[in-house]
């Protein structure tokens, strides 16, 4: 078969080790010859190929971002998006295509499947594990596992000036890598945005830390956003209904400001940004970014159109791409409750 | 209520995220007491105790190794072993007890659980993940990252000096550490317990690797052994039917010299060692050591005396210890044939 | 002897290993006896000490951060400063002090020990590089390593999307980070406050990098500034003569805008910040702040006061600490031309 | 100028940095054009090149190993080896010779300089660190971080288990890794080949370690030996006088026994073996080598023939090969007497 391949939206670690995968069951056991669109749906909108064989994923398993590129391209918000894409997909005879993404690049893919029937496969990769129907996205552990070695290291500084640390990680619309990297750093507090937050209990957290004679970590999610009490009392443009979840940019500043403000310790803030996406994809997201790519092309060689390759426990599952692409995957009160035991 | 706690078996890195995660939530909201046995079931039956509150535990989250100290003493072997068990929970007036251990460890758990009525709860920890029921235990993780980080470094001077590096992991009875840091750090071959290994079809991949003029990397589990062909050959001791697998001291070694003796080309063996046991747990092993203890001193209040704590998907569940040691959690065939796609 | 002993300044990585190689040289082979002052000079015009003993520092050669607390307090510009740091130091019947600090902090080291007898010895500590007469101090390779491991990761990213990416590292008043974690990190332009930059020749950089169809990455100071004709273009407040050096607060972020303005070319800006003092010292510090603590207290026992000790190639030597406070260390012109064979 | 270049010797992390420094120096400030010599002097006496220019290094710069390739041939030894040598310069052309390695590999390049007039330059590369007239060579500052990343390891489950662990690390006949990572991770005991051990003072170290109730780690370089009474005890094969120093092969497995056997205690060895030589070079070994290589282009282009590059201090000179192969530095007993402290 003639498989095409691309990654769209932000680049995470482990979308190499997901296209070696693809190409060295796809070639050595099916016979399959790849095309590579570059940077996510431009590629295939504007006819933008990249060379995709095995000399081309040699030695990449262990490297982070993509070797075809990525955008965050809106397919169907360009111009004839539609034909052009079917366009090009004739036009190089694809036979099946394999599209990595998060919701954003998944959903273009699931209308492009379901409603004209294009033969494709979805593989859920985001730094903010937040596609339902899968336990994790490729890219998430690495993300963790950078988030949590810097609350390690702030700690020491923490602890030698008494100063609060803020520390703002990434998180569109959902707190996963706060609560997971907020965890496993032993940070004293984690805000993220499914839970508007009280300055007033941060503070009072912050106190108790200090009571105890520790200086406080604050994990918390750029996306998260005070609670109505905050906004209608500071100004902060409340989210509009219904709408997607408005942002109060640089929260983790206007946060350590306000600690300082209210409890008099100094507060410093870091903002970890893009060093959250980058750099040599962990053990865990290689492992399961390369069972995916694996399971992709199995997939494509039985038919099944539409779906999406998802980890359930150990086992490598598929779903449908219009269920997984519905929704997002927010954290669960519970566990939010849960992790709340280490607050203060 | 009176905790007792113990940590058994060989030591892994997430013990000490696992037991202040026990002390945080059972002082601050159950108001339980805590009494460390040091060393594992030996301080159970020495009557040997280690503090254990929340001053104990501060700062402990990222640290390998376990604050209780750890041994491989088989409390039902000692004279009167049952006795003075029983004797010193009852002069420390334990109400439960917390046993975190490797298969051997909590054996003797579900036997004074089930067969005595000591009211206990069990965390399955060991680097093996050999423990079935559970998607994974503690330490696992950490050990992965140690062999894939030292994979990674054996590539460069492989490919520099042309030689075949074979990397010897851990893995008493199951190949799981070989298994996902084989996959995740490249391997061109893995060999696990779990499938005897043809030491002529290891040649036959080394030899591929070199023809694509790449210099192969193997990764071999420490109680894998040549298959029977072999054994006739070399006069390598059988595994004897039915009892506990047999190993080949330093197959890594041997596995080396052969590969060099049949193929002409140079190799070299590194032994991992206790490295993959020590070191600071990794963020997956802070947050499943965390949960697990949040969920023991749960199942304790709750009294479900003979559980064991175990990950099934994202959720944290109970199974029975019964169940969970009743056999060893082996690497399916399917697993070990997706994997194979990369050897060679 | 009685030996005083304070870490002042903002913390850094490897301020624990010296004092724990000054406390087990001094007990073991002087018989010394120890008073910490917390906080720095803090602690010294307040009275505030913290045990300082064999069993204090163990297990602390591995962390960061300081186990005295750091502050930075000007004990001369206090109301009798003066007059109470002597009164502490004779209330505790302190026969010598051991201070560990960067500029600040050693230039009232120098004072004392020049104008009012107290008999010291300095130890120069800061991750900025920026002391004279020692080829090292404390807490910087720990830095540029954090700074370099930073620069790897932006790399994938930088790739994936073709964008610019700008990593703001610290640097007070000299661009050694700048410059080492520029080199190591392979950085396509460094930017320090030694040398006003052109935006111009910065855009240049980056196109060029781009037609060989590469992503650049810019690593600038926070303390670096535009050129003149940059400041009279933009209106950026200029460096009053003479005075300390002013900074453009959020350099990196209007280096990213003015970039992607005047290329059209997508940047993004990374502030490294506090993670580059936090977190576990690298091998270098714990070996270098080590040798320093050994030499110090040796230092205390000849009576060399209002010496610095310092490294001289391999070798550890001592400077007077007037002469290492009377100027600052900046990067030398000839190094700066070195790295910019690679700019571009 | 046509230059040549080839990396000899054992692999070390730094080579690429050094190779992409000589190329990018070289094409665009002297317009060279490059020959690689494959796999050290092998290369040269084989006429076996491989590509060298800008597109060659692009991206090596993180990477460990040589793109080159190394070997440990020693050009003198083979038949005809100088004319073959002198043969395939001269068909390549070759104004100049690069030659990169440690003590065997630049001793060949200093006799073909000195004594065959070949116009080179040598740059000394080598975990070991054991080349005079330069105070550290490419690869030994990622060695010895590898090594103390072990120890650090190790530390966690000797205390857990109360067990001695013994580290074997690297140094042909220098205990400079030793030493050095010893320092850093905190060992118990340092053993080098400079200077012979007792087995009996190590015991008494390891019994007062205990006494303190820590368990206490062990280094060890694998040419160390114990003293002249150890051997007349145990019949060691003693060093020949005068010729080179001869090992124990598994130095440190016999000295766990040995430990073991008479302290009673549980010792256990880990011997590092090639990890140390592999993946990315640190910071320190990034810059190192890219100085080396641009002042090794500098040299070639000044006519400093059989000049060798060396850091002094922070800054680049130059010494005569001749004079740094007529000896190995090794460890200053003044040095080790420094670490003794530490020891017990």
């Amino acid at each position: 078969m003639r498989v095409g391949v691309l990654t769209g939206g932000s680049d995470c670690p482990g979308l190499n080790a997901m296209l070696r995968a693809i190409v060295r069951k796809g070639v050595q056991e099916y016979g399959d010859e790849f095309i590579g669109f570059r940077d996510g749906w431009r590629g295939v909108l504007r006819d933008e190929t990249v060379p995709l064989d095995i000399p081309a994923v040699r030695g990449t398993l262990p490297r982070g971002g993509t070797i075809l590129g990525s955008s965050r391209t809106d397919p169907f918000r360009a111009d004839d998006g539609l034909d052009r894409m079917l366009g090009t997909l004739a036009r190089h005879r694809v036979d099946a295509l394999i599209v990595a993404g998060g919701t954003a690049t998944l959903t273009a893919a699931a209308r492009l499947a379901d409603d004209h029937g294009v033969p494709l496969v979805g593989v859920p990769k985001t730094i903010d594990n937040d596609i339902p129907l899968t336990d994790y996205t490729v890219g998430f552990d690495t993300a963790v596992g950078v988030a949590t070695e810097t609350i390690d290291r702030l700690h020491t500084t923490a602890e030698s000036h008494k100063r609060v640390l803020v520390v703002e990680v990434m998180g569109r619309s959902a707190g996963w890598i706060a609560l997971h990297a907020g965890l496993a750093g032993g940070a004293n507090c984690i805000l993220i945005p499914e839970r508007p937050f009280g300055v007033a209990q941060v503070c009072e957290w912050v106190e108790s830390r200090f009571k105890a004679t520790y200086a406080p970590i604050v994990v918390i999610a750029d996306s998260a956003l005070p609670d109505s009490g905050e906004i209608a009392l500071h100004g902060v443009t409340p989210p509009p209904d219904g709408g997607p979840r408005d942002r109060l940019s640089g929260v983790g500043e206007w946060l350590g400001r306000e600690i300082e403000r209210r409890t008099g310790k100094e507060a410093r803030t870091t903002v970890l940004g893009y060093i959250q996406r980058g750099g040599s994809p962990s053990p865990f997201d290689r492992w399961l970014a390369t069972r995916f790519g694996l399971h992709a092309i199995d997939a494509v060689h039985q038919g099944d159109w539409g779906s999406m390759i998802a980890l359930q426990g150990t086992r490598i599952t598929r779903v449908r791409l219009a269920a997984a692409t519905s929704t997002l995957k927010t954290v669960d009160p519970a566990l939010y409750e849960e992790a709340s035991v280490f607050f203060g």
